[in-house]
């Protein structure tokens, strides 16, 4: 029995759906605007349209429907909780209003954890059963396998890596996300040329201060811009110890880096590896471990969806998507 | 069929056996001293013999054998690595020596990991699938339980929550075992005494600084002592951050607290359920969410090492104990 997968990526911006075999290869794949300044409803009807869009003929062959979307939202009910970028959704059941429109299960897993799932079968945590990927982008978020299951908690709420609590100065809290995604780095490199730092960054952005992103300061890094790499540096560091914390907690034998902030490169990924290696309690955590960049480009979010639903939303072991091959 | 367990508590002091059967009631129960001075063969020795002891007449009623240890251990290998406070234990693979001596499986399991076992199964965690027990002593462990399974790691190594990285003052990255655990109190104690703090703590030892431990700070809080309070609640502060790191990641529904320095209560739990409450992403992570005291008292590590045989070493979910019962 050859049971096919519909997957969607429900964005802010983009809308894609694709059709994938039991052994999660490509089949059809289609993808629009969100249109989310639309509101609410006008995204449902258009989520159902490209649903339709990638469905076959005979609706038989499909057996389940996978969907990532934005978080927060509660992957055990399919609620859709606030996303910032959906104006208008509130505690929205996504995933009861899809399984009505088409009488098929649909699982709904947030980005990172979607992710987690298609670098794990098709990326570059391949054939790994304790994998960490980490997103380093506007926000950090992350995405947990631990012994081939996808780590989601009571409620549906794990992994949220970005949010790990830190003290940055003697009893000020704040987070990793807050010190080391890109509007921290983008913050920190205005505060610096506020006050009066030795710098070309500013000439990438015409002089325009506010338009400073970290899209610049890596590109000013990459030209050897010393605070740019200082910047990179010390959300590398940042960064480095959530995944010391981790490394502690899970021993898991990959961490995979993607989002924006990690075209870096090495510019981020060496202070990273650094931090690990001064802060890791013993080298048994680390004997092994590879810290690797996402292999998967703009369909991972596809891939991820598809994996969510092969794996009935992470509760079934990712051993069972190989067994599908 | 009502297959037996043997469990085994092996620790620096004292050394326990006992058999429990298919539903982790207790049959039989030995102790005696371990006898570490004498070295690593003298212990096998009395190990084997304590086994004898509550082994049944037809060997054949017995399943397996499970065996609490102090860490670092490979849980996957069953390699003793070098507690601390066995002298000449190094890499010692107590798994196959009591495999081979007793043609049973044996699943050896680090204290804490157990201890989380025996907590979901008969203590204050019953009944729950998604557990994060932590031990506050002369270190700090524990023990994570995600979805019904043990979270061990690729080498078995987790879950080492006392050794997540903290940065405590601008730039200096400590740990939570090192700044929140018994000897930590102690240490701070008794650099405040010799900053001359104000305080009644001294008698408590007979005027022996030196003498300050964790227990006489606990004695003074109880008593009302000011500095010995503030120094339970920046442990608790600590602690507290550590298990906002952990509903972070794995979104548990209880936190059990167990291990010599919890037993200060209020003094302790108060200070952590504040931090937790001020520093949560989002109140999801706490609905509903318990933080407790461990319900298990010196049995623990004898029913967690049943339960960790019972689970095959945490590879099986904690559901299939219950389906035992």
């Amino acid at each position: 029995m050859n049971k096919e997968i519909i997957a969607v990526d429900l964005g802010g911006t983009q809308l894609r759906a694709a059709r994938y075999d039991a052994g999660l290869n490509l089949l059809t794949r289609e993808h629009t605007l969100t249109g989310a300044d639309d509101g609410l409803e006008a995204v449902l009807a258009r989520m159902k349209a490209i649903i339709r869009l990638v469905m076959p003929a005979e609706h038989d062959r499909v057996e389940s429907i996978g969907i990532s979307a934005p978080g927060p939202l509660n992957s055990k009910t399919g609620v859709i909780v606030s996303p910032p970028n959906l104006p208008g959704w509130h505690d929205v059941p996504l995933g009861a209003i899809i399984e009505a429109e088409f009488g098929l299960p649909a699982y709904i897993g947030n980005d990172a954890n979607v992710a987690a799932l298609a670098e794990a079968s098709q990326g570059a945590a391949q054939g790994c059963r304790h994998v960490c990927y980490i997103t380093v982008s506007t926000g950090i978020g992350s995405g947990i396998i631990c012994d081939g299951m996808l780590v989601t908690g009571q409620a549906g709420l794990g992994s949220e890596l970005g949010h790990i609590p830190i003290i940055v100065e003697a009893g000020r809290v704040s987070s990793i996300e807050l010190e080391a995604a890109g509007p921290a780095i983008a913050r920190q490199a205005k505060q610096a040329l506020r006050t009066g730092a030795n710098t070309g960054m500013l000439d990438l952005v015409a002089g325009e201060l506010e338009q400073l992103d970290a899209r610049a300061v890596g590109k000013a890094a990459a030209n050897g811009d010393s605070l740019a790499i200082d910047l990179l540096a010390y959300a590398g560091r940042i960064i480095g110890l959530g995944i010391v914390t981790v490394l502690h907690l899970f021993n898991p034998q990959i961490i995979v880096i993607g989002g924006g902030v990690s075209k870096t490169g090495e510019l981020l990924f060496a202070p990273i590896r650094q931090t690990v290696r001064e802060h890791v309690l013993d080298s048994a955590f680390t004997a092994g471990l590879r810290i690797e960049a996402a292999a998967l480009g703009d369909d991972v979010a596809l891939v991820g969806a598809a994996a969510l639903a092969a794996t009935h939303g992470g509760d079934m072991d990712i051993r069972n998507l190989d067994r599908r091959f």
